[in-house]
């Protein structure tokens, strides 16, 4: 029997002022599901302003319960950029300035013609012991300092920029070090799968057998807009240990729920839809009404979806439902803008309007006016139509403020579509 | 001379495995922001998964550095909602179980025809002293507690439920007498201008003078998809003295930063532009390439738009924008779809196909691929047409990934209907 090593934790520590005063911390999400899946236990985050006690005391303790702690923010030129002194002090450590790092910051200014502002020297200074972390994108580099704890446990504390485009960048380079060093003698591996059209309750039970087949394997079930991701991460004695049983879980797991299962890893359900509709050479046009964009929105956040995605219409108005798509004032009269009919009628307006090979299409209530008792706010009929295509068409009853009802509508809107290409029966 | 009062101090603490393995953790902007325009200033905030000791490790730190303390989520009915207990340990009080309390849990699940699952049980557990806080939204309530500290000062602990439609409306109804607890024989004003058009360095830079004559408040400004927002919170004696602070020192940013501030409070670019055209009885329509909807989907994320938007035209592919909104041929071979030309025809085409007063429209290149050296990726044309208007163009150069130009394309299209809407000639 192979020995489990315990999980390595890590442990997030994010600068600044402006995570307390409203801005939302979207690092925090970003780093945790990256150092999951490289294995580690994502132990605490702490969000602090800029001050070099707190940041200084929020190191020791992280560092007292942690193997890594990553460190975001605080690096910049100006005053109340704190880290890097927070950090030597944390380590009684000194700071010195390196004239290569300060000849390399200035070049980079040279390079967009600016002239360096004298404070960012101190983009320069490196704590002692430290390697610095080449930032492609900005001028502060990143730090990585390696010691050991009073415990003579290995620990590293990684200090990276604020910004996104700096810090993902860094952190991306510096990940496979860090769980190489704090998984010697283990390995890891990890998958998740992406889940539509099953609510999380279903999913965690049809997963509970699957859980208590793995003991020594952690799980995470996320629902987020009508989707559900599960991700697993197995730890045993040997990288090979690890993916052979990482890859026997995966198997059950998709057993288990592998019906609702539309991708795995990075995948989005966009993303999804759009590549099996480059597969089969498909082109899509969209109609939306209580939706208003949101569905074209997210079709077009995938790159490259020029290849398989023509446009559509916004038709929030009904004479542009008439208008644009066709629907006939008699219809909208006698069965209403939000009803299956409709619905169906605005996805093969819209297909035939944008010349797209397929049309989906989204009528609602998304409130908080505009219910009655026999449609109230919530009521959203889709539809999906296409040539030698059975027409397809869903009702949805949504509970939740305008913003979900919207979100889940265009969610629901691409589980349909995807069930429309896979399926063209 | 009034004394001023120190600015009471908040603490958050996010309790919930999911918020270290990938969920965005958007309460704790949402809180932040509250809670200073409350008069407090929130000194940090930790994230921690299901454990008791954690929870009340971070606890017993927290009311240690602020005077009222938020927690939220932990407070469902399942083995792994442990804030309760962890609350409890923290305080060094009992837990009881209260009847009246079940009955309602149990009257709440009856109206919805579901039976109450025996662990549900938990729900109705209220830790010793504490006032239970109605959730009218969810099963668990909230929880509040009022005690002195070993340094004889007042503290709050406020329970708060997890998921945001039930922990948002119970917060709301505790701010308030938090404030009054806390800001005792003092009073706090505070404002938020919202700016567009500005860089976030300009605006600083003109607010310079403005903060410098009022020592005495605290100050945030945030950059976000192009547009900027100034806060600031006064302290004083008195309400009355805070609020005629307050007055002149808005009066004075005003008069530094006022020909970009185009709402104030939660005012948002898409509530204002909305709120401009229902005064004006003028009806929009709009035209998106490159943002595939966005502009469309945050019009319509306004509760009420169907008074003023009539919808539009996601003109993708470039034999939309001839079919839908009349783009010719001939000015898309001459100029290209990324031509101020074509925004304008655009424009002119939506306004025209949705039968709407104002047309608005968007083209560009989003990247990653489709850029040349001409028409480089992040380049963006805007226009805006309308009868008694003059046609307004503008050229974005926007540095930054695919989401970014996106989102900024469409911020930016906002702000140019904005100046449209208010100036016509």
């Amino acid at each position: 029997v192979s020995r489990i090593a315990r999980a390595p934790r890590a442990y997030l520590v994010c600068v600044g002022s402006e995570l307390l005063a409203g801005q939302v911390n979207t690092h925090q999400a970003w780093l945790s599901v990256r150092l999951r899946r490289a294995g580690f236990d994502v132990a605490g985050e702490s969000s602090l302003p800029d001050s070099v006690s707190e940041i200084k005391a929020a190191m020791r303790r992280a560092l007292g319960a942690a193997d890594a702690v990553i460190v975001c923010g605080g690096l910049g030129p100006t005053f109340d950029d704190l880290t890097r002194e927070a950090a030597a002090a944390a380590l009684g450590r000194g700071i010195r300035f390196v004239p290569g790092l300060w000849r390399t910051i200035r070049a980079r200014f040279a390079r967009y013609h600016v002239a360096v502002p004298e404070q960012n020297k101190r983009q320069a200074e490196v704590i002692e012991g430290a390697e610095v972390l080449a930032n492609d994108n900005g001028s502060a580099p990143g730090q990585r300092l390696e010691f050991r704890g009073a415990d003579g446990r290995a620990r590293s504390l990684i200090l990276l920029p604020g910004p996104y485009a700096e810090m993902a960048p860094i952190f991306r380079r510096v990940l496979p070090r860090l769980a190489d060093r704090h998984a010697r003698g283990a390995g890891a591996a990890s998958f998740t799968l992406r889940l539509v059209g099953v609510p999380e309750s279903v999913a965690d039970e049809r997963l509970d057998a699957v859980r208590a087949r793995f003991p020594d394997a952690s799980f995470t079930i996320l629902a987020s807009g009508g989707e559900v991701s599960f991700h697993a991460t197995v730890r045993a004695a040997t990288r090979a240990a690890a993916r052979k049983q990482s890859a026997a879980l995966r198997a059950a797991a998709l057993k288990a729920v592998g019906r609702w299962c539309y991708g795995e890893g990075d995948a989005t359900l966009e993303s999804t839809v759009g590549l099996r509709l480059k597969k089969k050479r498909l082109t899509l046009a969209v109609a939306e009404s209580c939706t208003g964009g949101l569905l074209g929105g997210r079709l077009t956040s995938v790159p490259g979806s020029s290849a398989w995605f023509r446009g559509g219409v916004i038709a929030y108005d009904n004479s542009v439902k008439s208008k644009l798509l066709g629907v006939s004032a008699a219809l909208l009269k006698k069965r209403g803008a939000v009803s299956q009919e409709c619905a169906e009628a605005m996805a093969r307006g819209a297909r035939k309007a944008a010349g797209a090979d397929l049309g989906v299409a989204i009528t609602g209530i998304a409130g908080p006016d505009g219910g009655t008792k026999e449609k109230p706010v919530g009521l959203v009929h889709l539809a999906v139509s296409g040539p030698g295509r059975a027409l397809r068409a869903r009702r949805l009853d949504i509970h939740g403020p305008r913003e979900s009802v919207r979100a889940r509508a265009a969610g629901a809107a691409l589980a349909l579509l995807k069930e429309a290409v896979d399926d063209p029966s």
